[in-house]
């Protein structure tokens, strides 16, 4: 299983706290020795940092934790294949654009028969069921939105009942996003957790890390973390259900579909 | 003006040498303080740095260059904003997806009325003509080929004249990949040199360096660089001519299309 990693912040944040965990688990203190991404958004674009190698031992990954990108969305995950070689093609996040808006796409979980699912526009560059499942889900959401909607609801439903069609496959648990809103889908292991004034210490798990939020944040500061696992050992993680999407937009969560809508 | 940098190899290569003397044009020997970008190609995917500060002052071009990265095709952008403000949405290269390959694009030159032309499946995330333009091609490219040619030329002759199409709007300087080939327009100033067995000494123009390529080869290594200006001072790089386009593969020459096909 890979691991996920996302954040919504509602001022650029740096995601160094959470990310020097992640990557402990990548070949470390977990078995996701093949490979591992990042994707920060700044307006409509994200910068991505992909490295086939495993984090842990990555120089990337030190560079990318040395050198703190602030941003207020942003998406990782680190990998063990289960599908596909190890490779930079076959790396998460896969990115494309839509409606002029760099979309970000990473994704646990197994998904046998996908590749039967018809794509359109989008055409995956490596060989992952994942990236077959985001190139589909893009084509569908381009299809029926050719342009975006003004408000995020229909766009939420729809992601919600084609993840679903996805989640019907195998597994599938997921982090996407438009520039604007974070989506969250769960199948089996996704947690969050919204930071928010008044600001405490935290603890890593992986790592023997403490920071104290209150040093590095703004009583106005509201960031919200999401992973596979819970990252800290000293605060409530909120688990997702089976089914259930979360969307959060500036730190926040703006919308939900609990798994009771299950298809 | 804006500086371009390009390389086709026949074997991954990292493109240090050339990267050191292109950053210092980013704002300490040249005026291009607006930001930098480089992509590195690994099979049909690319990975892409982008940083909207001045290059010479980059925390992420010197780890960029402290981290060499081999690849068979490289694409950087050194930037003076003309058109659109200094953000991440802004910095070259553009990158999209079609036929399964990512696309990169760098440009330089002005491309007044460039809005003009209609989009189809792309759109900007910024606000750059070069990002239109960019859009623009893919476009039209892909209209004519929903699959790829089997041959490289009847794409080449493609691109040929989409770029005199460009350039009758202003200045059109080019480097462009489909993850297989670098097409390399010319308008104002672009010039290249292929460096092949027997390799000697290169010295930088903009830093004091000094490479010994025989050091750094085996003798069946191709590598061809091309460059808005010649980056070394001893030796003969080749210039373009005013609308014509060379199109390398593996290091080498594969297409060219003189000046005399002009429009």
């Amino acid at each position: 299983m890979c691991e996920l990693l996302g954040m919504s912040a509602n001022v650029p944040t740096d995601i160094c706290f959470s990310f020097t965990g992640l990557m402990q688990r990548g070949g470390r203190t977990g078995p996701h020795r093949d490979g591992w991404g990042i994707a920060f958004y700044d307006g409509n674009a994200c910068r991505v940092f992909h490295d086939p190698a495993a984090s842990a031992d990555s120089e990337l990954a030190r560079l990318v934790h040395r050198y703190p990108i602030k941003s207020r969305t942003v998406l990782s995950h680190i990998r063990r294949a289960t599908h596909g070689r190890v490779c930079l093609e076959n790396t998460h996040p896969f990115v494309r654009e839509l409606w002029g808006r760099m979309w970000s796409f990473a994704h646990n979980g197994k998904l046998p028969g996908v590749k039967r699912l018809p794509l359109g526009f989008y055409r995956p560059v490596g060989t992952t069921d994942s990236e077959h499942a985001f190139c589909w889900m893009l084509h569908q959401i381009r299809t029926v939105f050719p342009r975006p909607p003004a408000r995020v609801a229909p766009l939420a439903r729809l992601i919600a009942v084609l993840s679903d069609e996805l989640r019907a496959l195998g597994t599938f648990n997921l982090l996407l996003s438009d520039a604007r809103h974070l989506f969250v889908y769960c199948t089996t292991h996704l947690c969050h957790i919204t930071r928010r004034a008044p600001f405490g210490e935290a603890r890593l798990e992986d790592a023997e890390v403490v920071v104290d939020f209150a040093r590095e944040t703004t009583e106005n500061d509201v960031v919200t973390v999401v992973a596979t696992r819970p990252l800290t050992t000293n605060e409530a993680w909120t688990p997702l259900s089976t089914g259930a999407l979360e969307v959060f937009s500036n730190g926040l969560p703006v919308w939900r579909r609990g798994p009771e809508a299950n298809v």
